[in-house]
């Protein structure tokens, strides 16, 4: 494929001149029907611009939120690290580009001290977060179940009758949030006939094949996800789980997620901006991975949850996430870049020193929270490999290494 | 059909339980692969929340725009007239439901003094505006006009060299703005094989048949139009002159229409929320009518204008198109509640004693400005019949009764 010629400076969306012009010349449009919008390197415009392909709902900002005071720190950009797997170190800013980078902000004690925009994201730009919506469905889940409402204990179908016979039935409710469901599904983004390539055919992302006659939304295809082996014995990523709990959340609030998520962290953590949430054709919310929202409100939700909650998310619930999960559910052959990790409540888990804790997206998306640094980092990115461990070795030590200097 | 025995009231979409739980009963769900979105009953949720069925581009806000003050009248409500063809008057208050009115705001002097919302629609709600649209779009070509930007005695041909050998190729800009274009197209809804409905197969804002082979986006399908009889002899309403506009503003400001209208209007009149501008596949916006937007920022269009532009749009521009449009190309015929009226820059001109002059989408969506009683009325609607004279025998007496009771 000519695009994995491509690196981050040569595949910029402006350089690459997708979507310029009126028309576009022809080479040069994107478009659905061909899943242009989810192909390296058309997706570094099309991450960036997603409700032009597909339905969307709105989750509605208040127009009440402020920015963040900037207290930028130029010498962040000629810090640093030495890659995961590497042995020279490497600048900072120069390290962007390379990892894929459409948008950074670094946030130390609530300003931010480092804010890039590369290729056609900025400020006001909706960029898909992929599985970072994940982190959103999670935190609600938590919170109803602080208030009562949700008991993690109980099982999906006591909430959920449609999973009845499903491999969701008998999983618990925290199971599903820490993803120790035991299922007949396989996330092997490469494998069309894997699970996760029908889970894409019901969202409906991209076009089906004609002669498509699966599940055509996620409320038809959540139940028909089959069981294998027992629940409750270790941490394996599907997506699925996340639709379920979202799923959950409408029936226990009694409407859609995306009002649900408006009400419950949009308006009140008082973000700037609109988000765009992916729904498939009846409706349903793309609750794996659809979130698309400005990057600084990214960034409110990690300063949220650095600070406690900020009155909007309990102190408990924040507490809950950021030393949740069970290390010992975690394969560490599968993520040997992750030690000691754990995942728990849709989050990620380092259990490391600085009890730093994150929101992962396939793509680099990242949410990084560094209690111990007073540091949040909201990244948006477009890498071509669809895979946490393609974007690892330039963010884990460079996260690291921004915490040295502004802890010093 | 059976929607045909369903009136204002039980058309209700609350009423009529569309899209209401999760998931919604299967009779219950709108599928844009079945064009549920675009068909009555069903547009009386589809046309609030039309984002769900089609992709869009955002037109934005500026977050500094103010509602408008309240200065509520109740006693309009009970403003009675007595409907075109009609024999009984009907109050106000009572006529709305029987309109199919989503929502309807009355200002006066400025002020808010009526406001109602039906069936699923709301201040937020970004309501699809149709045709009115297309006054938006007239208006920015004035304004570039206006600044010696765009030629309105120039041929289309020589701004967009694509419609050469098309029907608009020898067109000036003023016979587009003005639909006095002589082209091959009939504007017949009823009739599939019309030229909208080629225009609407190439939009694609409904599935196409699967064996469609015709031009997939508007940016193709525009130079595909032929001409028939001699340009500005007489209006004929045909939608595609509004694209060839939207294009025309996109050729010479060199960006995409939506980026151009948030510049130009949406940000420097206030506008309290983004818009949603429908997009087809290739992204070209569907400015014959895709305009997604909350009621009281189409007031606020209807305000600047009625108050010479506030600054924005310059003086000159709002009076050429309050008194635009030449009377005598006005088919009286065809239009024979309209009398005297006129069209001109993408407005309807009453041509009356109070000035009056309008926006007019299919479905009853209406923005009213009337000067001399100092009076705009906004209101979306969605009513069974894709035909103004459908909704204004109750429309235009209402109007002219709420500002006499407002000049009394």
């Amino acid at each position: 494929m000519a695009g994995e010629l491509l690196d981050g400076l040569t595949s910029d969306p402006v350089r690459m001149g997708w979507m310029q012009g009126s028309p576009p010349p022809p080479e040069k449009v994107l478009l659905a029907a061909r899943a242009d919008h989810m192909r390296f390197p058309m997706i570094r415009w099309s991450y960036s611009n997603m409700r032009q392909f597909v339905p969307t709902r709105r989750v509605a900002a208040s127009g009440e939120g402020r920015p963040f005071e900037r207290a930028l720190r130029p010498d962040l950009a000629d810090v640093s690290f030495v890659p995961l797997g590497g042995d020279d170190p490497v600048a900072f800013g120069q390290s962007l580009a390379e990892a894929f980078t459409d948008g950074i902000l670094v946030l130390h004690r609530g300003k931010v001290v480092l804010e890039r925009w590369l290729g056609v994201t900025g400020p006001q730009t909706r960029h898909i977060a992929f599985s970072v919506t994940k982190s959103f469905v999670g935190t609600i889940v938590e919170m109803l179940a602080d208030e009562g409402r949700i008991d993690p204990a109980a099982m999906i179908s006591a909430y959920l009758p449609e999973m009845a016979g499903s491999g969701f039935a008998d999983a618990t409710v925290r199971q599903v949030l820490d993803m120790t469901t035991a299922l007949d599904f396989s996330e092997d983004y490469a494998d069309p006939e894997s699970g996760i390539g029908a889970y894409s055919a019901a969202l409906g992302l991209t076009p089906r094949k004609p002669d498509y006659a699966g599940p055509a939304d996620l409320w038809s295809f959540l139940p028909s996800v089959a069981k294998s082996g027992d629940h409750g014995r270790g941490f394996t990523y599907r997506t699925p789980n996340t639709d379920v709990l979202a799923w959950l959340v409408s029936r226990v609030e009694g409407r859609h997620f995306a009002d649900v998520l408006t009400e419950r962290l949009w308006q009140p953590l008082g973000m700037l901006g609109d988000a765009d949430l992916i729904v498939d054709q009846a409706g349903s919310p793309f609750a794996g991975g659809g979130l698309n929202l400005r990057l600084e409100d990214l960034a409110r939700f990690g300063e949220a949850m650095r600070l406690g909650g900020l009155g909007v998310i309990p102190a408990g619930v924040v507490a809950r996430i950021a030393s949740g999960g069970d290390p010992a559910h975690f394969d560490r052959t599968r993520y040997p870049q992750l030690p000691g990790w754990s995942y728990g409540s849709q989050w990620w888990i380092s259990n490391n020193a600085h009890g730093c804790f994150s929101a992962r997206g396939i793509h680099g998306q990242t949410l990084w929270v560094d209690p111990a640094a007073e540091m949040t980092i909201a990244r948006f990115a477009s890498h071509p490999t669809a895979a946490n461990g393609a974007n690892d070795p330039l963010s884990l030590p460079a996260w690291a290494a921004l915490a040295d200097a502004l802890s010093r």
